[in-house]
């Protein structure tokens, strides 16, 4: 059963996700939540920024989890990389376009207007591209190279995200996920190592 | 001389790009503007909506002029695109980081919140994504891989905008042109297009 702080924050998650940190409304969070509207209070003092503070380390934490539960049994790089971009089309579809990265309409909100939540997702996507970073290096490829391929990734992905919600149709998923993986392969091949 | 209305489309233009639309109040741009508040209602009734609309579509169409002005006079495909990277990596660290994709902050707003503005976006972005498909089709490259190089290549620098944007660096967008590039390379090479 999840607590009160537990509903509080993950649906909180969800607001943000779908229509961003500024038109989340407290009162909204309270009713999705189904917690009373003083409880917010209670396990948040800093009111909205510390709910959001700790939505983006949580939400940005899971995803990690995600990313390493698609690429763990993958037999190979490139083929986890292509899982975790056809997955993410597959949740845009099911949730209408609704649901993808978690935190991403919170950066772009936050990032020239509120220092401390800036700060905070930026440690969550520097969480993400130190995972990746990793995972390549422990391939075989150098470290600055698998640093600008896990950038660059990352980057086609979140891109992805933003068109297909807004395009609604994963097309720039598909795309964008063949040219990462592409990265990928090459990156691999580059240094000699087993490709699939 | 710049109109009255001219000066609001501008400054909401900079204030959605920088902190967002909901963040945004009608005071702000009035303010920021140098326009009296009543003067937004005079040049559009439908309020912040309408506002908001021509604001995504005129920032749209100045984006696809800057996309042109940098890839009209580059040697070749590969160096037009690398360019244009290059230059939105200087703008953001030009203007500390703060102007970045004219649109990308309230797409995710809109995207699933607001039907007519969400079209206001896919309407930009499809004719961002039919321009650089063009030009790919002109050097060479059949129409579905033309169409999905121009997704990637975008999705590409949407990514960097917003790890750019909550990271202060510009190493995603670097790394993220490299990519674009040589996925560009890769496609002219494929059909046997001159490259550079």
């Amino acid at each position: 059963m999840e607590s009160t702080k537990d509903r509080i924050v993950i649906a909180s998650a969800e607001l943000f996700r779908r229509q961003g940190l500024t038109a989340t409304g407290l009162k909204q969070i309270s009713a999705e939540a189904q917690a009373p509207f003083g409880s917010i209070y209670h396990f948040f003092p800093g009111g909205k920024d510390e709910l959001a503070d700790e939505v983006i380390r949580r939400s940005g934490a899971f995803y990690l989890l995600l990313f390493e539960a698609i690429l763990d049994p993958a037999p190979d790089l490139v083929t986890g990389v292509r899982a975790f971009f056809a997955g993410a089309g597959e949740t845009l579809v099911a949730t209408d376009f609704a649901d993808a990265c978690p935190i991403a309409a919170v950066a772009l909100e936050v990032a020239s207007t509120n220092e401390p939540l800036r700060v905070a997702t930026a440690d969550v996507f520097t969480s993400w591209i130190d995972e990746a970073s990793r995972r390549f290096r422990d391939a075989g490829i150098g470290d600055a190279e698998a640093h600008a391929l896990a950038l660059s990734v990352l980057c086609s992905l979140e891109g992805a995200f933003l068109f297909c919600r807004a395009l609604r149709t994963t097309a720039p998923m598909d795309a964008a996920g063949e040219t990462a993986a592409n990265a990928v392969r090459e990156a691999l091949a580059a240094v000699g190592a087993p490709v699939a």
